[in-house]
């Protein structure tokens, strides 16, 4: 099978139950503005739930609840009414946080580059009162904010019951517990990303359960790592893989991201590195479990994507460079990526070199050992600048952390000189730095796998555990300790702060550590 | 049976079950202030419905629909993309008008009385793009307003298909024609008023479908005359009149409306006319159908409104007047009601009296008859102004049209004085007059009993055929030709627009003109 309708119906076959948890509020909160605290926000104590299912509100009443936890699900409120009955439909607005800023800010404000839809705020009309609502909409949030604008004079209202029903296709109880022999902060940084991987596992790997919601691959390659070690949700891997394998675009690439719904779909969306990872992905799956007949089926989709790969390089072998946006390594506008893709390009290969050779073909080994080859040299040829010890990117040769940490990544010196550039980048860093935990990912894989295993852990500490002194429930989509209101959006209220490509400490720890 | 839980079951027995029609938007309208225009508003025509199922829309586009006819129910809308698939959710603003005026104003500058919630506006976020959405709750117009607030920069919306659900009880095809000798004009004001009928047949009479949806007991009176010559619902009657005696206030009093939902419950208020109303429905019930059965049921709960209302009098025998709102009557700040109230009073008796003769309840008929008669003499003797040839009403003596109307639909002059006086009425005309149809009801009631048909007919045509002139698509809760924004509520946009009290020109024209 080759064909896109079989691997779509594959995909659809591995569709995951969700497990259902009843979440409910903790504590009322006041969400106060304070320049000391993260992105400007702090939360107090305000109030006791049972304060707040005994008392009543009227018009112009607002009230923030703390759930306590991160939670993805859907919301039932039941409301009555007090003092008389009610005699008209009830007006709330509703603004769901993850973060106090969401909650303290004011949407009607923002102006990020994204869809203001994004920004989880109902205005809801509820005719029967008394009555019990449920949300239609998902909501990934911890705060809660109600905001009373229409009662009549006539009733107060009061809100019983509220709750929230979470839902992930993660199984808790499968998550193995940590020797106690773990220093806590990394236990406590473990907890995290495993919470952060069970929000965004859904019916696809996520890569963020409040904003996009979608299935992106190189979201996916991360989180199938962590699973491995966590939930062993081997099903949803290959569901996704298969997704990735039914819904290519024209010549046959493999998008970088998918929707669910109405029925799967494209995104017009191709980006270079995404792509090739669809190889690397089925490589770790592989790796993990074993299953022959998947990679047999989905094995020409990867040779596909290294194909589609090779055609972007050169006549010296290089991957040709543009101004657009053909290949994502990091958010960050500066950040020249022609090196890190053709780092991409031989790290992905080496992996499609495997499943060639677990399959037996011979004429695919020999290729990829030669175009791996011609790839690596040609790296070394136009990119590497032994004098300064670093690789160059672009035609203003530019050096940055990713284009080192991809070229580590890929192996294109030998162990030792890899060894030697991780450490060189630490010793003279570069200007052009990182800014996703995505990109932070790939330079803790290179610092474990070139042996640097206390600086990988202290880097751990420090950016994953600089989210944990900030506040984090889950890990976040972005993250720059310099800068904690940056967004590569315009407005950090629209970051997600429940990211899948964050959730890796969770295989680190667990690969690395125990 | 005496109690309020059979009465309450035997109601719920009852419930119709809803008719339900699609209908389909007819074109695109502009909304336009015209000062020329009713309330200022005009419309105009602005495309066809091709071309806006054809369309694509993007971030600040606002188109209206005009369903050509005034619709309840529940609307559908299907939401498509175009240019790029949808990256985000749409936000939509929705605005549902049974007049231009509500779709042409801004509802966040309305500050009227009553809860902006019942102003028709949601704001919707649809998370899957393309998807077919019904929205919960019902709304009551005939023009939509979409407000395109947020797709994102990557995609536009299509709505290749919207529709409404419509929902009545009432069956049109139980409406007699009529015959083709009658004017024109009238055929046409039936038609209007039964579809006011028809769209405020739900599974209770609603007083209006928009605003308030629930079942008063003044307005049911009403609805259950015109209904006999039209839809002939009499299971709906039945349903509402065990209702309204299952769901009484402490006391055994019949309040003056209820609710259907969460489950049926009454409201608070308690009025007079209204609860003395319950044994003039009861009367009119059992002369419509016979039935025997809900005659001896409900019987014991219309006496006891009477014998309630019977301990407002005072010592004169004259209904206690006083500064709160005992008594509806009609919509009129500076009305007294006093006047109005003792004839509402002569008027229900004269009912019960022929309940109780039809039930042979001996006693009962001597009580009511030596009531009516004490009350109609305190009438003549306290309130009759023989030299002015008006009644008055209240410490201040005040002489309006519904203080004479009211005598007059009384009897407690003889029927040659009672003439006099409505044609008095016209020709020294009370300063104080009337203001809702409810009023303009019992006016043209009074004029046909007495035998001035032609001034009946006169004075339906200057009021109702003033609202057709205005453009009303079905009869209105207000309608002052004076003043044609006038509002008991502050603000006009709240005014129901479909109302239960204004559809009794099918009751006039059925029972008086054909």
């Amino acid at each position: 099978m080759n064909d896109s309708h079989s691997y779509a119906e594959t995909a659809e076959q591995h569709i995951p139950a969700l497990r259902r948890t009843r979440i409910e509020p903790k504590r009322l909160v006041r969400v106060l503005p304070d320049e000391q605290a993260f992105q400007g926000w702090r939360t107090e104590h305000g109030g006791t739930i049972d304060a707040f299912a005994s008392g009543d509100y009227a018009k112009g009443d607002s009230i923030v609840l703390d759930f306590g936890i991160h939670c993805v699900g859907y919301l039932t409120v039941r409301i009555g009414a007090a003092v008389g009955p009610a005699d008209a439909p009830v007006r709330l607005k509703l603004i769901f946080g993850e973060m106090p800023c969401e909650i303290g800010e004011d949407f009607d404000s923002y102006d990020g580059s994204l869809s203001r839809a994004w920004l989880q705020e109902e205005i809801v009309n509820l005719d029967t009162v008394p009555g019990t609502y449920t949300l239609p909409r998902r909501y990934t949030f911890r705060y809660l904010r109600i905001v009373v604008l229409e009662p009549s004079r006539k009733f107060r209202i009061t809100f019983p019951d509220i709750y929230v029903t979470h839902v992930t296709s993660g199984d808790p109880g499968r998550v193995e517990p940590l020797p106690e022999s773990l220093p806590a902060d990394l236990r406590e940084m473990d907890r995290i990303a495993v919470k952060t991987l069970e929000d965004c596992m859904q019916t696809v790997f996520e890569d963020g359960p409040k904003r996009d919601r979608r299935l992106w691959l190189g979201d996916l390659r991360l989180q199938a790592l962590a699973s491995c070690r966590t939930f062993g949700s081997h099903s949803l891997v290959k569901r996704c893989l298969y997704l990735f394998a039914g819904l290519r675009l024209e010549g046959g690439k493999v998008p970088a991201c998918v929707y669910e719904k109405p029925e799967p779909h494209p995104d017009d969306i191709y980006l270079y590195d995404y792509a090739l990872f669809f190889a690397a992905a089925l490589h770790d799956y592989y790796r993990e479990t074993g299953d022959g007949q998947t990679l047999a089926e989905l094995y020409p989709v990867a040779c596909d994507q290294i194909r589609i790969g090779l055609e972007r390089l050169d006549e010296r072998g290089i991957v040709q460079d543009d101004e657009t946006w053909y290949c994502f390594t990091d958010w960050r506008d500066e950040l020249n990526k022609q090196a890190s893709a053709q780092a991409v390009l031989i790290y992905c290969m080496k992996r499609a070199l495997a499943l060639a050779r677990a399959l037996n073909r011979n004429d695919d080994c020999n290729w990829l050992e030669t175009e791996i080859e011609r790839a690596s040299k040609a790296a070394l040829a136009e990119l590497w600048r032994a004098d300064a010890g670093f690789f160059v990117s672009g035609a203003e040769e530019q050096v940055s952390w990713a284009s080192q940490i991809w070229m580590a990544l890929a192996g294109v010196l030998d162990p030792v000189e890899t060894t030697a550039l991780m450490d060189r980048l630490f010793e003279r860093p570069p200007g052009v730095g990182m800014t996703t935990p995505y990109m932070h990912h790939h330079l803790i894989e290179a610092l474990f796998e070139c042996g640097r295993r206390e600086r990988a852990i202290a880097e751990m500490r420090r950016y994953w555990g600089g989210m944990m002194a900030d506040g984090a429930d889950t890990f976040w989509e972005l993250y720059d300790p310099a800068d904690k209101l940056s967004s590569p959006y315009g407005s950090n209220l629209v970051n997600s702060y429940c990211h899948a490509w964050s959730c890796t400490p969770a295989y680190f720890i667990r690969t690395y550590l125990i």
